[in-house]
């Protein structure tokens, strides 16, 4: 049975010091001794062994679901879900839109991926912690994660689904400028993931879902995945194309038009339909000064 | 005490199913029940915890060494020493001849730094698989790899000693172009790692070290560490300043000139003093054909 499909149709989060929830009607029933996760282990790996092995918990949770004590979600600290994948593969310039305002002359089909290092992961509850750079922006990017559950290289299109656990919210947050692309996108914090996994089942066609970033009350960011570049099914089949992808893997599917600088106090809030909504904060903080930034940056060169 | 420096000056392979064991005069001694690892556990995070735990070890270890039983090295199928890494770092053109030879208008303390994925990581005795891609060259870069001990954020050049676990060699193996150049170096096998993890006092200075790689019997790459351009402190403290550093993250220090295409059946020999040395085949695989690369390669923009 294909994984995250049929079997059971959830919302998984990660909460105060590691725990695993269920997250039912704005509460969460606690599912974290049923899964076998050990809350504060190093490095917290757990996440990636429940994908694993989700079919032997799909029915546990399920009935937990059903029957399991309830908290208020509000009551709880969410953490980013899955904090120790293998890999974070990001796709850049996979929206025709957000490639004409950064007039780059390539599209993801022909350019391929880049990464973000775990590291940059973050939760819900937790801030974009800007680095302590001079005349730089820091730039949101909304995108749609996936998160794979079956592994495997060279997985056609045609099998796409047998390989995607859920979907999450994604902030690709980068410093705008013409050095190395992943070292600009690699910050602490750089990669806000949830408010949590959302089963493949629960969001069903991952084509047709309504994305929306706000910072403060401002829209900024608006599309539909419908108009990806490289679709779903040709991100899999490009990225287990060269490497072997493993279960908990996210990959980060690119962002639409209407990036733009957030600074200090802001909150970039991002929804997509079906998977989920977050707002986090933004501050500044005072590490991150790096000689690689002394340089001014040239905004027409701007990938 | 700093990690990996005084308690201990060990040679640390992986090997088999993913025991851990210690290299003593062509002899493994295995300390996989000492240490606690689980072989065969996955996500493979056995050698993470040995490394963020190591000063608890370290007495244990030596003694194994001096009594344990020992079976001969060549008895036995090296890994990859650590297989799940958070992350490993790159410095692009970080020895003023590649740069050279490249023709890149920048250098690793002017531009960052990028990753490789951990799935890229092969072991001394498995072969770099080649995609099957027709028209691109896949070519060789021998590079002193650093491991981190103990982690952190904002890690100082004046407190680098502190951090480093140990060195092995490495080959980033990448398929020339001009595309993502993530994308380009992220192929399953494009980064062995090894004979094994040497520990930092083993090793002494790490700014003095003869690194030679050899395709079949040709000396193809020759150079010294002395001739980095961004040295070991820098890169530490560059790296940490964008991201917090874990124990078991790599940190590829960068190639000299020489590097060159390798073809199907060729050997790959790198050798770094007081490091280590590894012979790895190289076979063409099946696997590995992405739209991405069907545009010819124009050599003359080779970064």
């Amino acid at each position: 049975m294909p994984v995250g499909t049929k079997e059971a149709s959830l919302k998984i989060a990660r909460f105060e010091n590691g725990r695993i929830g269920l997250v039912v009607d704005d509460h969460v029933v606690d599912v974290t001794d049923e899964i076998g996760v050990e809350p504060q282990q190093w490095p917290p790996v757990g996440p990636l062994r429940m994908i694993a092995d989700f079919e032997r918990h799909a029915e546990a949770l399920k009935k937990a679901a059903e029957v399991g004590d309830r908290v208020p979600l509000s009551s709880v600290r969410l953490l980013t879900p899955v904090p120790w994948p293998s890999k974070i593969v990001a796709f850049p310039v996979n929206y025709h839109d957000h490639g004409r305002e950064m007039r780059a002359d390539y599209r993801a089909d022909h350019q391929g991926f880049f990464l973000k290092p775990p590291s940059s992961l973050s939760g819900p509850a937790e801030p974009v912690v800007l680095p302590a750079l001079s005349g730089r922006e820091v730039h949101h990017e909304a995108e749609l994660a996936i998160v794979i559950g079956r592994g495997g290289r060279g997985i056609t299109r045609e099998n796409w689904r047998e390989h995607v656990f859920g979907y999450a919210c994604l902030l690709d947050m980068v410093v705008r400028g013409r050095e190395e692309r992943v070292f600009r996108k690699a910050y602490d914090t750089f990669c806000p993931v949830g408010p949590w996994l959302t089963t493949a089942d629960e969001v069903g066609d991952p084509a047709a879902l309504e994305m929306k970033l706000w910072v403060n009350d401002e829209l900024r960011q608006h599309a539909n995945t419908a108009d990806l570049v490289l679709d779903i099914p040709g991100m899999i089949e490009m990225a287990s194309a060269v490497m072997t992808l493993h279960p908990g893997d996210i990959i980060a599917t690119g962002t639409p038009a209407g990036v733009g600088p957030v600074t200090d106090g802001d909150v970039i809030r991002i929804h997509i339909d079906r998977v989920g909504e977050m707002s986090v904060p933004v501050r500044r903080g005072e590490l991150g000064a790096t000689p690689v930034f002394d340089k001014p940056y040239t905004p027409d060169i701007a990938k």
